[in-house]
């Protein structure tokens, strides 16, 4: 068997990748090792930067993401006993976030791919990729084999693509946070229309949403904390005590349908590419939650990717692909640097003294005062523009 | 003797502090521990905000400094093989900052103190406090003793003035920096028109300025090394180590003047008041010199403690005073996190790892690229606007 490009993964990026390639006219399979009823359930990022939303749209997927994704204008801070509003109709004109969850993301990609006849194959095993270092590499699962032109490693932080590339090639940068956020899906009416990212001192608490009906939490805990720790009414009455510090403000409570401890940390490896492997999204860099990047920073590196495969297929050299890793990186960098920021500007660090804590407010009543710092947030939150040059 | 407020120090805080109480026609007496000479030649600072110059010039004590001083409209972040100009003019309209040695703003005051007949005493010894809890606090030195209203402490981070407030009263914050600078004054026209900071892997060096013939220049150092580690031919190898970074830019060398090595710390005291005590300056926060903003902030405080002395003189009522700490807290705040961002964001530190210091790299070419990251640079550099209802 043989394609142009063996895609490993069926998550928003490997996915995405497949369906701009046929929009360009080549061909791909896409492996993924878990069944698509998983992958269309699982919960991940929500909410959508304006350039993944318009990339989504040109790309004729974004009609259902169109109705029923919630366009959100500002996000609120509430520390202090207040709330203040970060308001990107002022900020960043134009521009805003779309909440819509990533499996809906993939559940229209992956409609989208079957109806147009693509090759998506879930529940594949033991899938290892051959001879990336020359310009006939191979996909071997379950006893079948893939040739391929190249090779797109969409498998996640955790998937064998990376781990495919020979020891010393890859540098790895890492940063591993003293806490974890454990995330919770409720069937409760969102009891704000927007996100509220609150600071107290018993920890960052995220109030976030999916639908009308739908309302997502997070809350930072220990890292070592499992779910076991966490029954439902502790869940709420940890809510309440973080969320409920501004006058007026109750939490709605409901049935909660989902409960799980994410590990906070960044990873970046450099290249994010090798021979004729290709790594986007997870795969190659990790962020933090808190500025919502992942998902959104899988689909900047696919775009990249799209461009220099198109390059590539069309003129055959293979220099097309050798400016991949160079055009993904600085937005890459960015997206570790605004998480980083976020994720410090919101928590509660064990090792801060009183001055740290301090710093910490005054840092908060500069970003919700200026205008110019408030910008800073908006800009990164609704995504930069994409910088392509290849 | 009696007077209407003793102010302790004949820095910048105290001497603009009697020459703004005196245009409201308060009545002051300055003591200082060093000679007229001393504080006339004691190099320090030497960056002023628009707000400080606007100060100085409204309040009649600003003829050589608008001749005299530089006005600068931009600086330059050196890093990475290239400078990246921070341009005032485009980001900050209509502001900017003025290199003018502290020194000569000290000496400009105390001409203008001794011309209106003010009594600035100098090497006085001794200086106590007395029942700052009362409405009737002294001063005593040298065996006399002064009867004030009002104490103002400006006699800055090592002063007695902070030290006489009864244990449990302040909440002191500190940090700590595991470097020091060390600051050299050369016989020299500097190499550049304006600022350079410059972030290199050896560490931090700043370019700076205080005449056509006088360049000023700041290396980070370990903390516990003495200027006799540093003899001339080192300084100005580690110098152009730092500087000549970029192509085509040499640095010229000349005789070295002076020479020492500053702590490099934070430090606030709250609240900066009690009872009739009132600290000012040094004498109650301290900030690591990398963002220009320890004169600029006692300036500050002396414009609030000026309008609520007049008040209080004005209307008998202690109340007016009550007001004093909470009205310069935000500011003093905004410029120690300030002043941490702009250390943190151009010192080499052992304790990063390869992960913090690409953070940094990214940091520093969003602040570089984006107009509201070199805004929130740039608006705190030249100084944020006054906001000082008490």
């Amino acid at each position: 068997m043989r394609t142009q490009v063996g895609i490993i993964g069926a998550g928003p990026a490997g996915l995405l990748l497949s369906h701009l390639l046929h929009l360009r006219g080549i061909e791909s399979v896409v492996l993924e090792r878990r069944s698509r009823e998983y992958v269309e359930r699982r919960v991940r990022a929500g909410v959508l930067e304006q350039g993944t939303v318009d990339t989504l749209v040109e790309a004729g997927v974004g009609e259902r993401l169109k109705r029923e994704g919630l366009p959100h204008h500002g996000i609120e801070f509430r520390y202090g006993g207040a709330g203040h509003r970060i308001a990107f109709e002022r900020l960043v004109p134009g521009r805003c976030i779309t909440v819509y969850g990533q499996q809906e993301v993939v559940k229209d990609l992956i409609a989208a791919r079957l109806a147009a006849g693509g090759d998506v194959r879930f529940e594949v095993d033991d899938v290892a990729l051959h001879d990336i270092g020359t310009d006939r590499p191979s996909l071997t699962f379950g006893g079948e084999r893939l040739d391929c032109d190249v090779i797109a490693g969409c498998d996640g932080f955790h998937g064998v693509s990376r781990d495919s590339i020979p020891g010393g090639v890859l540098t790895e940068y890492r940063r591993d946070y003293p806490f974890a956020w454990l995330g919770i899906l409720a069937r409760v009416k969102p009891s704000s229309e927007e996100l509220i990212y609150a600071r107290t001192e018993r920890g960052f608490a995220l109030h976030s949403m999916r639908s009308a009906e739908i309302s997502r939490f997070y809350l930072q805990v220990a890292p070592d904390e499992g779910v076991a720790a966490w029954p439902d009414e502790r869940i709420w009455a940890e809510l309440r005590a973080r969320l409920e510090t501004v006058p007026g403000f109750a939490l709605a409570t409901g049935e909660i349908i989902e409960r799980s401890v994410t590990p906070m940390r960044s990873f970046v490896a450099e290249p994010m590419q090798h021979g004729r492997l290709f790594l986007a999204g997870d795969a190659a860099h990790i962020v933090p939650p808190t500025g919502a990047k992942g998902l959104n920073l899988a689909v900047a590196d696919v775009r990249v990717l799209t461009e220099a495969l198109a390059r590539f297929f069309a003129g055959g050299s293979a220099e097309a692909l050798d400016g991949y890793s160079r055009a993904c990186l600085p937005r890459v960098w960015r997206a570790q640097h605004f998480s980083w920021w976020m994720t410090t500007l919101l928590h509660t660090f064990d090792s801060d003294d009183a001055y740290a804590r301090r710093l910490q407010t005054s840092h908060l009543d500069y970003v919700t005062s200026s205008n110019a710092a408030g910008t800073t947030l908006a800009e990164n939150y609704v995504g930069l523009p994409y910088e392509e040059s290849l």
